[in-house]
C-alpha cells in the first residue's frame, strides 16, 4: 500500500474540511458533493466551513478553518475562484497539507485565470501543500473502507457509484470520471478509484499514474487525456506500468474544434493525433475514442487481471444458438485479425453427437433452436477448452431464463417442476465450473445475449465475475484487445526471464 | 396499402392454421410461437393442427388440415422437414395459398436438404402457393391491428415486442429480426414489421423490398444479408427505393470463417466484401457491421422520416454541461467529416450573457455546472437554430431529473416546492416546443445523457419522439448518417424536379 505517497491522505483522509457546501442540495454543486461524502460512510470528522450557517447537512459548521478544533487531513474547496488564494492561505496557516480545489475559473478562462493560477501555486509552495485540481470534481475511492460493503469516499456530485474493483481511472474530465458510473454499475465495470484531476496545477497525471503503479488495489488503469505536460516522463512511466497493469486511454484532442473545446474546458493545448498515436504505440497503451469501448476494454482487462486469464494465441471458438449473431461475431473477429479456425474432424464429430442434425459443428458451432442450455453454456465450452484448438471462446445465447419462464407461465400454460429447476440447474452447472476451467486453461469465455443489462440473469453473470455482453458488437473487439495485451505482457515477461 | 401484393395476406391473415404447436411452451419452439400469435391479439380463427391433441393452448385442435371447417388465409408450419412435403400437399388440396415454413433442415444441411428443397418448390408450384422460409422464424407485424394499442401479429418465438413505428426489417437471420426487440423497446427503435425470411426458397428479399416500397407504413428499411440472389434486380430496386425510404444494411459474409458460418446457417454463398461495398455505394444503402449502429441508424432515420427533418448542411452545434463529453463528440464529429464551426462574434456574445463567466460560448457551448436546465435544453438550441449558423445540434446533459430530486430528498434534505416543479417545467418547456422548432427549421436536435435507457426521463424523450442517446458515442455517427442520407435524398429530389 503506497501509504507514504503524498496522494494517500487525499484518497484516505481521516478528517476533512469542506468549503462551499450548504443545505440546499440542488442549487450548489458543493452541497451535492458533501452529501456524497456523508452518504459514502465517511469514518472521521467532517468540518463544513461556512460564513453564515451554524449547521450544514447535520454537521456543526465553522466560520473559518482556523476555528476548527484539529488540523484536517484534507480540505475540499468549492468556492468562487477569487476567494481561493485567501482560503488557501488560511488552510496553510492551519497546517493543512492536502487539498482538492474543485472551483473552475483558472487558466481555462484566459489571462486572469493564469495569474490566479500562479498566485495559488506560490501559496501552495510556501505552505508545502499539494492539491488536486483546480477545475475538477475531485475523487472517488471505492477502497476507502474495504471492510464495509458499498462504502466509499466520493467528492464528486454524481450520486451513483460503481461496484468496487481493480480498475482505477484518472481523468482530465470530471464527466469521464463519474458520469459513467451508471453504466459501470449496469455493465459490471468495477471501479476502485476514479480521479477527476482538472487543470493539474499542482499534481499532474504522472503523479497519479505513479500512485497507481504502486497501488495493489489497482490492476487496470483508464485515462482520459486532453494533454500530457511531461511527455518524455509519461512515456517512460507508462512503459514501466503496462507490462504489469494495462492502460486504456482516450485522447480527446487532435482535431481543430476539439482543440478549441479542450482549451475552454481545462485550458490544455492538446496536440497532433499522430504524436499521441506514436506515444500509445511505444508504451503499449490501448487507445480508443469511444466511451463504450473504453468501458468494455477496462472491464475485459479487469476480468483478465483478477484471475490471470490471458490469451495464449489468436484462435477463437464461437458457440451460438443463433446463426445471425454467430456470423456477425465471426466476421468482426476475422476483420480484427483474430482466427476462427475450422475444427478438426475429431472435434467436429464429438460435438455433432450432441446437437440436432440441422445444426453445425464447424466453428461456429450453431446448435440452432435447442433447449439444452447446459450444452450450450457449459459442455461445449468445456469440450473446446479441452481440445486445445482454441485460445478463447464466445458463447451466444444467454437469456434471462427466469423471465422466459415467468412470461410463459403468465400465458396460462403449465410449467412442470423440472422446468422450474432449469434456472438453478444452469447456475450450478455454469458459473463456478466455467470459472474454474477458465483459470485452469487460461482461456477466457465471453457470454453474450440479446437482452439489456437490466435483466436479472445478466446481473448473475456479473456477480460471478464472468464476462457477459448485451448484444454482440463488443465481444470480438474485447477479445482482440485482450489478445494484444496478452502478447504485450508476454513480450516483457520473456524479456525479464531471459535477462535474469 | 399494397393489398393486392401476395405478401399482404401473409402479414395480415384473417385465419391461420398452425402445425407443430402443443401445450408444452418451453420445449417446442412452435408452442412459443403460437403463444405469441395468441398474445398479440389475433382477430380471426386459429386452427392448431395436431395428430393427437384435441385442444392446443385453448383452441380446438384438428388432426388434419382437411378437417378444418374453412380454408385459412395462412398456414404456419414448424415440423420436422421430412413431413413438410406431405403437409404441404394437404395444404394445397385444402386451397391454402400462403404459408410460413419455419422448419430448418433444407439446403443448409447439404445434398439431402437440396433435394427436399426441390420437392417443396415443385409442390408449391403445382398448387400455386407462396411461402416464407424455410429455416426462418416468420414474421412480426406491428400494424396488424393499428386501432388496438400493443396489438401485433407475431409468429416468432421472442415474446418481447417493440413499439409500433415506421421501420421495417427484412432479415436472412431470425436473430436480427427479433432478438433485438428488447433493445428496440429500450432505445425507442420503433419497428412496424420485421421479417425473418430464411432460405428464400420461394419468396426472396427482392419480393419483400418491393412490398416495403409500396407500403405506406414503411418509411425506413433495415436489411440483414448473407447473400443476394438476384443481384442486378436488387441494385435496380434499391436505387428506386433509397431516395424515398432509406435502407440500412448489414452484410455478414465476406471473410473466410464468416462464409463457413453463413453456409451452415442459411446455406447461402455470400461473396466478396468489395462487391457488396460497391452495391451499397451505387444504391445509396447505408451499411454497417455493428448491431448497435444498425439500430441507431434505423432510429435516426425513423425520426427524420416521421417529421421530414433532414440536414441542410454539415455544420454541427454542440451544447454541453460537461467539457469531456463535449470534446469527445466534437472530435468524433470532425473525424467523420462534419464541421463544428466557431460561432460568430454576435452569436457568442448572445450566449455569453446567459452562462457563468467560467463557461464557454465558442462551439461547443460549455455551460459547466449550471442548474438552469431550460437554458441548456431549450433556450440555447433555440438560439442556435435561429442563428442559421448550424444544421444540427447535439445537447449533452440529460439526467433523470426526478431521480436526482428523489435521491436528494432521500438524503434528508429539504427540497422546496419550486424545485419539485422543475421536472414538469422542463417537460413543458422542452418537448413540444423543441419538436416544433425542429420541424420549422428542418434541423435535428439530438439529446444525450450519461444514464442508461432504463431511467424514466429517457423514456419521456422517446415517447415524445425526440432523439435521446445514452452515452455520447452514437450521436456524431448518427448525424453523419443523416447528413449523408439528406444529401442522397436531395440529389434525387433535384434530379426529379429538373427532369419534370
Amino acid at each position: 500500500m503506497p501509504k507514504d505517497h503524498f496522494l494517500y491522505k487525499i484518497l484516505n483522509p481521516d478528517s476533512i474540511a469542506v468549503f462551499g457546501a450548504n443545505n440546499n442540495l440542488l442549487t450548489t454543486m458543493g452541497s451535492m458533493q458533501l452529501r456524497n461524502i456523508i452518504t459514502g460512510g465517511f469514518k472521521g470528522e467532517i468540518y463544513p466551513i461556512h460564513p453564515k450557517l451554524t449547521q450544514v447537512q447535520g454537521y456543526k459548521a465553522y466560520q473559518n478553518i482556523l476555528d476548527v478544533p484539529e488540523t484536517p487531513d484534507l480540505a475540499f474547496l468549492i468556492l468562487p475562484p477569487r476567494v481561493i488564494p485567501e482560503v488557501l492561505k488560511e488552510c496553510g496557516e492551519k497546517g493543512i497539507k492536502r487539498l482538492i480545489i474543485t472551483s473552475g475559473g483558472f487558466r481555462e478562462i484566459g489571462e486572469d485565470g493564469k495569474q490566479l493560477s500562479q498566485e495559488v501555486n506560490q501559496i501552495a509552495e510556501t505552505y508545502d501543500m499539494r492539491f488536486v485540481g483546480p477545475n475538477c470534481l475531485g475523487i472517488y475511492n471505492g477502497w476507502y473502507d474495504p471492510e464495509v460493503k458499498d462504502s466509499y469516499f466520493n467528492t464528486m456530485w454524481i450520486y451513483e457509484t460503481p461496484e468496487r474493483g481493480n480498475i482505477s481511472i484518472v481523468s482530465q474530465s470530471g464527466t469521464i470520471a463519474c458520469h459513467v458510473f451508471w453504466h459501470c454499475q449496469d455493465w459490471g465495470v468495477k471501479i476502485g478509484k476514479s480521479l477527476s484531476i482538472g487543470n493539474e496545477l499542482n499534481i499532474d497525471i504522472l503523479d497519479y499514474l505513479e500512485y497507481f503503479r504502486q497501488d495493489p488495489q489497482t490492476q487496470v488503469i483508464g485515462i482520459y487525456l486532453e494533454e500530457i505536460k511531461r511527455g518524455r516522463k509519461f512515456v517512460e512511466l507508462a512503459k514501466e506500468i503496462t507490462p504489469e497493469k494495462p492502460i486504456v486511454a482516450i485522447y480527446a484532442g487532435g482535431t481543430e474544434a476539439a482543440e478549441r473545446s479542450i482549451k475552454s474546458h481545462t485550458g490544455a493545448i492538446g496536440g497532433n493525433q499522430k504524436i499521441y498515436d506514436a506515444v500509445f504505440k511505444e508504451t503499449g497503451i490501448i487507445s480508443t475514442t469511444s466511451m463504450t469501448d473504453f468501458l468494455y476494454y477496462l472491464r475485459t482487462l479487469s476480468f483478465a487481471q483478477n484471475d490471470k486469464i490471458y490469451l495464449n494465441g489468436d484462435k477463437v471458438g464461437i458457440i451460438t444458438d443463433s446463426g445471425g449473431s454467430g456470423s456477425m461475431m465471426t466476421k468482426t473477429a476475422e476483420q480484427l485479425g483474430l482466427k476462427v479456425p475450422r475444427f478438426s474432424k475429431e472435434l467436429q464429430s464429438e460435438i455433432q453427437k450432441k446437437i440436432p442434425y440441422t445444426a453445425s459443428a464447424l466453428n461456429p458451432i450453431d446448435v440452432t433452436f435447442d433447449t439444452d442450455f447446459i450444452n450450450l453454456l457449459k459442455s461445449f465450452p468445456k469440450i473446446l477448452m479441452e481440445s486445445g484448438e482454441v485460445d478463447a471462446i464466445i458463447v451466444y445465447g444467454v437469456f434471462d431464463f427466469d423471465d422466459v419462464l415467468k412470461t410463459m407461465e403468465e400465458s396460462g400454460m403449465k410449467i412442470n417442476d423440472e422446468m422450474k429447476q432449469i434456472s438453478d440447474m444452469i447456475q450450478r452447472a455454469v458459473f463456478k465450473p466455467i470459472k474454474r476451467l477458465m483459470k485452469k486453461y487460461s482461456l477466457p469465455v465471453f457470454y453474450v445475449g440479446p437482452m439489456p443489462y437490466r435483466f436479472e440473469w445478466y446481473r448473475k453473470f456479473i456477480s460471478h465475475d464472468i464476462p457477459i455482453f448485451s448484444l454482440w458488437d463488443a465481444p470480438s473487439k474485447c477479445l482482440k484487445i485482450l489478445y494484444d495485451y496478452s502478447q504485450h505482457r508476454n513480450k516483457f515477461k520473456t524479456f525479464k526471464n531471459n535477462s535474469v
